[in-house]
């Protein structure tokens, strides 16, 4: 099983306010179809979701933030699947749409036997294809960004995919800036190359998906970092044929 | 709390493919906008989800229905979902979407505990949405139809709602034909009346209505079947003001 995760950067255009990257996700979406093994599909929020919530100022830890705020970005998230959804099944994929509210639970904890779920739906041949979202937490009015890092995060530890793949708009992990930095072809987490090529270019959106993928890869997955504007490059580590971009060898 | 059914041919033009009715449901949302109580809302698929079930010839039995009828249904319903959810957000309200996979286990049956968060998240002052959808059953690639208004009887019994309306595009339930009948005022039933009033002009979609609206009534809910092109006819209702269209007193 490949589970794999559009980020924001690749499905939308972050610069532009709501406004999706169809061209890129169909070229994706093509080289998914390609890939014969069952496959999960998780999402960015991009110019969608991420652009309201930090609108709203809505963050990942639970705080009574507006309801129109919440449905601001619900709305959008709904948007944004849509997007992804008709681009897979116009490449002849199967998607089968699973917000996150049906593996997550009310105190923010996955619930395992739905979230297990999500993978025979992948192995019955259809594509689970899911999100981050906004989510009211606690039942009290609470509420919560929930990314799609820590998405993947949840569905690694129920699912155990043979790879897990985060596709971003750069080729993977620096030591260092983007710029002038090397790309880490494998990175060990917890090696001291590790430690030191962390701190100059690991900041925001990275520094999540790094933590998340250290996560999983301690508990013992591959995780793949690779350019999402080369689908090419994710079929080809599917594949085992070749890695351009950086890979968390399972502990 | 009041739960509402938006039928698919108040939400959409049945008799053109995917096409919904904007301006009646703007009408419909702003009238529900000025409910001042918990509010649930579940829609219908109508010219949308409805329309690739018919073409894809699946039904609520589970069956191995094709994977691209499933997807169809479910990209369908999403897309469908999002324009009553704007609708609803555009008259000031905050919805929260909610598919009914969020509710509704593999098995079919409802997740009770589940179920009683939608109640949850309507009572914070949000409003749930949720809608009939395709649905995978059992694990083995098996799937079916889960209606608008088998949704409404599941949250029905786990919410028990002070009063669920389904707002369809005829004034209720008549005595003989829509044309020529009579207008059926107050229906109870297992009565000799309600078993004269049935047998003409039952049939359909208004048959599988009645059926769960005669469950929810013997289980001592109030229902009421509405004019969904009279919004206001929904507010008066709700307020007690007055009542046109056909309730179905709880037993």
């Amino acid at each position: 099983m490949l589970l794999v995760k559009l980020g924001g950067s690749v499905v939308t255009n972050k610069n532009k306010a709501l406004t999706p990257r169809r061209a890129a996700l169909d070229r994706m979406a093509d080289a998914l179809s390609r890939i014969d093994e069952p496959l999960v599909v998780v999402h960015g929020g991009g110019s969608f979701g991420h652009y309201w919530s930090v609108k709203y100022g809505m963050h990942t830890e639970p705080a009574r933030y507006g309801r129109d705020g919440v449905a601001a970005v619900k709305n959008s998230m709904v948007q944004l699947d849509l997007v992804v959804l008709e681009a897979l099944h116009g490449a002849g994929m199967a998607p089968y749409a699973v917000p996150p509210a049906v593996f997550v639970g009310e105190t923010g904890a996955p619930v395992r036997s739905r979230a297990k779920e999500v993978g025979r739906i992948a192995r019955s041949g259809m594509v689970p294809v899911t999100y981050g979202d906004a989510l009211l937490h606690g039942g009290g009015g609470d509420s919560y960004i929930l990314s799609g890092d820590r998405v993947m995060g949840m569905l690694a530890a129920a699912l155990r995919p043979r790879l897990s793949v985060f596709a971003t708009n750069v080729d993977g992990l620096y030591s260092g800036d983007v710029e002038d930095g090397e790309l880490i072809g494998e990175y060990v987490p917890g090696s001291s190359a590790a430690g030191a090529s962390r701190a100059p270019d690991v900041t925001g959106g990275m520094a999540r998906k790094v933590g998340e993928a250290e996560r999983m890869a301690r508990a013992g997955l591959d995780v793949f970092f690779v350019n999402g504007n080369r689908p090419r490059r994710i079929t080809d580590a599917a594949s085992g044929a070749a890695f351009r971009g950086t890979m968390f060898r399972g502990a």
